[in-house]
């Protein structure tokens, strides 16, 4: 039973996601589908991108990602499908895919072939009308090369600021992911952090140390743990970190070394 | 594998929606489960049904929908049945179902076989204890006549304001609907204005011409384009028409014609 | 087709539930997935545990009900099993459970054997990393007692206050869920209040007599009736009586005899 994963910026009020289960399962009534998030801020690519990429390790090799973050939808960007040896991608090429296309053995296919979207495409809604029966197509194991042509140069994301280690010891980086406890999550890698002998200034406030969970620091209290994917975190424990600290997504870090 | 879909204005916090998926997995494991929407404003029969005839177009022939908006629960008002050629609704019949009613070919049934039902009826849940149980059957192959009895008046809703072509060749509509983007979709058919010779004054904004897809106009401009159902929409690239021309459902559209 | 049931506070934005899901379809192909609510208020163990128990009678035999919220993370906390006669629960041991370990033939276990785990356990994260792969292998029919061993005293939440029938006979109790429509339900049982002689004064305004329906009053008019669990329950047709009388969960109730 191949899977089909969902990500969308649709929300889940309108029925948009619905209609595009139903054009799915109208196809390829064995596929399983899974929602990752269609609460995506619109026209997110950057964040449905890091999503998709955090998410894609655990699911089986062949699951089919359908994404659909798609501020062009109905100019000339192009719908794309991208193979990677793990996994399918179908959405547009807008940069979406970005970190299976940084991975070997990427292949990108330009959608062309209407024969295999419904009769009518519309200018606004090509999750529905192209992505949705491409992705029920793929599986149903119609090959990528049978439904595109392939497309030489796919979107790419320019790459985020990289976190640095500075002449004089310190760690910078910067917040990528807020998520719905509050919790602030970095793009400093946790091997960078594992001793624990750092200090953070955050919000007026200084954390020392490294917490190993949400409970080691007392209720209200902002702490530094390593996130679920490997990055090192800021939070509070039983509260919001990006409330407390009034941070948000994009915010510079920075980390000093304890001597 | 027969689809059912489920549509309420349960929400997703209480437990409601996956009560009556579990009342209906245990009767009918078989049924595939596909949720519409359960974010429809409390009591918004207009709304749901206009949400229903939107989506069903998108599923396969003899799915089920089940939908529960349902201010009546435990009075009077009839728990039903609706037949089409096409589908099968179960839920209260309060008008949700006026555009399948309004197709050659329907037929309404009174639930009125308690033993098809849970044991025990509650006042305020018939979502969980006549619906869920009912669609079950369905899935499983027993005919609506099996279910209830001919109801020969089902409810319908008064039927909408037409939208209107004036003698001085003006175009008159409403927004029907406003999304989770903030796009505002009208009554206005796009045949109507497939000329693209068209301006409108909104918010004190004119929009002139027809933009082909959100694209077409630079970020922040408010724009008309076709909606993925077919009607005239105003939308704002990359933002929100909603906010921007402080306009939502039920407000007055007029169109001017370009000379 | 074994059922599992999912239960969080992570919300559905972060993707970590679509996460767990893929970790759980990797493992069990054939387990169905329904979710019951990832809308639980962070941390709020009893509101989850209140969920289930009104959840669980509607599921088949053998259901399996993953729930994790989980202040205590990656602490000394227990990951456990509790299997009943009727269903099978996962999560962290902190009272999440506690109305399954009040029942006849309850049995713990201590989930301590990492080879059913995802190789690498993160601290923040069991849900993905534990609690998901241990459901899969239940659902493949994995006994609980090769998952874990025998964990004599799992957690129990304290009581909550009973309801009370006073010497002068009033009845008092307390508002212990609040749901999406506004509607507050109480813990007094319905028995208590069945004969409809009862006023109660709420808000500075006063109910008479029991409702037996939301359409037995006129629009905006505070009510009282039977909620769908048994339970007295206050509501306002199309309305919300959280909002109207401005109360929520844990606040008193006192019910006065007709005479």
């Amino acid at each position: 039973m191949t899977i089909i994963t969902l990500t969308t910026d649709f929300g889940l009020a309108d029925g948009y996601v619905g209609v595009m289960k139903g054009v799915i399962a109208a196809r390829a009534p064995g596929a399983r589908l899974i929602d990752l998030s269609h609460a995506i801020a619109p026209q997110d690519v950057r964040g449905a991108a890091a999503l998709l990429h955090r998410a894609i390790p655990y699911f089986p090799a062949g699951t089919i990602h359908l994404a659909v973050i798609d501020p062009g939808v109905g100019s000339t960007r192009h719908p794309i499908i991208v193979t990677t040896p793990d996994a399918i991608f179908v959405g547009p090429d807008n940069g979406l895919f970005s970190a299976a296309l940084a991975q070997g053995g990427a292949q990108t296919w330009r959608l062309d072939r209407p024969q295999f979207w419904l009769p009518q495409v519309s200018a606004t809604f090509h999750g529905r009308d192209i992505f949705a029966p491409v992705a029920a197509h793929l599986a149903n194991g119609v090959p990528a090369a049978e439904l595109g042509s392939p497309l030489p140069h796919p979107v790419r994301l320019p790459p985020p600021p990289e976190p640095e280690l500075k002449p004089d010891g310190r760690l910078s980086g910067r917040i990528t992911h807020a998520d719905h406890f509050g919790n602030l999550i970095s793009d400093i890698p946790a091997a960078w952090v594992a001793d624990g002998r750092w200090a953070c200034r955050i919000g007026g406030e200084q954390i020392v140390g490294l917490s190993r969970s949400y409970a080691d620091a007392p209720p209200g209290q902002l702490l530094m743990l390593i996130s679920s994917d490997g990055f090192l975190e800021i939070a509070v424990r039983d509260g919001s970190a990006r409330t407390r600290a009034d941070l948000d997504v994009g915010a510079a870090l920075e980390l000093i070394p304890l001597r």
